[in-house]
């Protein structure tokens, strides 16, 4: 992506064959280089991401999103389901993510350690991700990462964000099944679950469920699922939503093949309670997305979205990189700052200079 | 910023010239149209924006961010400051923002209710926003709403976003001083605190301050802010860090006219208690940013961030509204998901045509 070639391409170009050729080994140092290129987006991650792209979203892939308030206990979570399925005899990649750590640069290093139990298994890996200035791109970043580890044969790919903030909901998005993680004392129980993330979960989990006020909780989140749903059929058909089949507690299960009813599942990950439940209904919406051709569906979705998305960041980095863009912003930022100059008048001036091709 | 003009520009231009009279004028009706336009990105909002630029960043406006989990009392604590500077003469404005309800448009509409107490009089202007799309926008959008109430003549701006996630910390970062509202129940204390939130706050409140565990989240806080600046040094000169200045609990404020020592306060907003006490320390910091400098330093270098934005937002908006990038895109799009192409040849291929002027 830039204009004159650097004198070490041709380095670089070996560089990226030995990666490529690791990858295809099923070499996992290969594997780890593969993601730090796409992470940083260094030269020739394009092409990785190109060459990897027939190898992904074969059946037997499941990317879960895992997502949640801080606290709710998901590095634990990840954990116990790491090793149920290992147990299944899968193979296990966690992409864990945390937004809100540029600073550091250490995103979950605490969770990272706690995991190293697990991460000597080579059919285990994790991979922590924090943001390193990705403005607006972390999801496709992740998504790009997770493709990776796709193409590589790993049959979960758990991706982990810290709270249910918008960046975090679109990473989590990203997956084919999300799962939001509550405790009882998240929040104040029902204002913790703003609509827009209870439309984005497939599976709701109550974990520390041992402690006081989990079944509060478990109602709340149920009933709330019901007014959802009751919601939405009053904006088609007022007074006449099929309130037997869809009202709010003590429904019946109005699963069918077209229609997913998320789950509310308890959980006590510090014990392992509830996983093998939990790893069930994750294998159960799996299967529902791909006997309701709902999965070929959702990934034409993704993949137009992402296109875009990659369509976005390669402009910009041509405008930014190629252009003089760059320059002309500099040359206006004092302007702007004495208040001579507006930012909507040098926007104007470097998008002229950019159709002007200079 | 489209190719040919629409039949209706002048009748456009008419309406525009009308909105910026109001304005001008001081009348409120023109103030709702003018955010609705900047909201919306319709045409002409740049002209708006670029016509009350000059009236901008007056010494006695202060933007002060709120932010923090779901149920902390946010929206509470921000009707209570709306009310102490009401009785202290100023004119205020509240910007509700709530990324993470994309689907039912209706942000915040709950805590609007709520706020109708205060919206009668004319010195208060509540507005609440969702993201209706403004993909990876929101933080410059917020900010240009927050010009327009700026130039109308507004004392004090509040910008109150749900959740700690990063979009939302973008939002409240747009402000001069922020707040971070805890309560005694967010999450597992301590682990509620991550770097990049703490990072982002200039003070701390933990409001429902007569709970249980109200005194451990202060001191835990408290412990926080002090490791993490003791961090900061051991950076730069391990082992000769100034303890006596900078260390953990029970060091003396070191407040200095270059450094702000973040504050932790308590208060109960429902009761009004600590309300003064609050509204003193957010002059406070208000009086530090401009004696110190800082104001001036932090209103350039957001602009410099605005401007690329608003440059970046030109870009896009060029590429998808007035080159072919859009059809080739949908041409393209099939088999990207058949897996013919991958979506880096089809970015490739839309930044050639770009880059040709097609």
């Amino acid at each position: 992506m830039t204009a004159t070639p650097p004198p070490a391409l041709s380095l670089e170009r070996m560089r990226l064959d030995a990666v490529l050729e690791g990858l295809a080994r099923g070499d996992t140092a290969a594997l780890a280089r593969a993601i730090s290129l796409v992470e940083n987006q260094r030269d020739g991650f394009e092409r990785v991401l190109s060459e990897i792209h027939k190898r992904i979203g074969k059946s037997g892939t499941q990317r879960i999103g895992i997502t949640g308030p801080p606290g709710a206990g998901k590095s634990t979570l990840t954990e116990q389901l790491v090793r149920a399925y290992r147990e299944r005899g899968r193979k296990v990649a966690v992409i864990a993510v945390d937004p809100t750590s540029p600073f550091t640069g250490g995103a979950l290093l605490g969770d990272r350690i706690r995991m190293e139990a697990v991460s000597l298994d080579p059919g285990v890996f994790i991979r922590s991700m924090a943001t390193r200035g990705a403005q607006g791109g972390l999801a496709t970043t992740t998504e790009e990462v997770a493709d990776v580890l796709d193409a590589f044969g790993f049959d979960r790919i758990l991706i982990e964000t810290v709270g249910v903030g918008q960046t975090e909901l679109d990473i989590a998005a990203t997956a084919e099944t999300t799962v939001l993680v509550l405790v009882p004392e998240s929040g104040d129980g029902i204002q913790t679950l703003k609509a827009g993330v209870m439309e984005v979960a497939e599976l709701y989990v109550i974990n520390k469920s041992d402690r006081p006020g989990a079944d509060k909780l478990k109602q709340e989140v149920e009933v709330m699922l019901g007014i959802r749903r009751g919601n939405a059929f009053a904006h088609i058909t007022p007074h006449h939503q099929p309130r037997a089949a869809t009202g709010g507690k003590g429904r019946q299960r109005a699963e069918t093949a077209d229609v997913w009813e998320p789950p509310v599942l308890t959980t006590v990950a510090s014990k392992g309670e509830g996983i093998p439940e939990l790893v069930d209904a994750l294998n159960r919406h799996h299967s529902f997305l791909e006997t309701s051709g709902k999965l070929a569906e959702r990934r034409k979705r993704r993949l137009a979205t992402r296109t875009r998305a990659v369509v976005n960041r390669a402009i910009r980095q041509w405008v930014w990189d190629e252009t003089q863009a760059e320059d002309l912003l500099a040359k206006r930022l004092d302007d702007v700052a004495a208040g001579t100059r507006t930012p909507y008048e040098v926007a104007a001036e470097v998008l002229d200079q950019v159709r002007n091709g200079e």
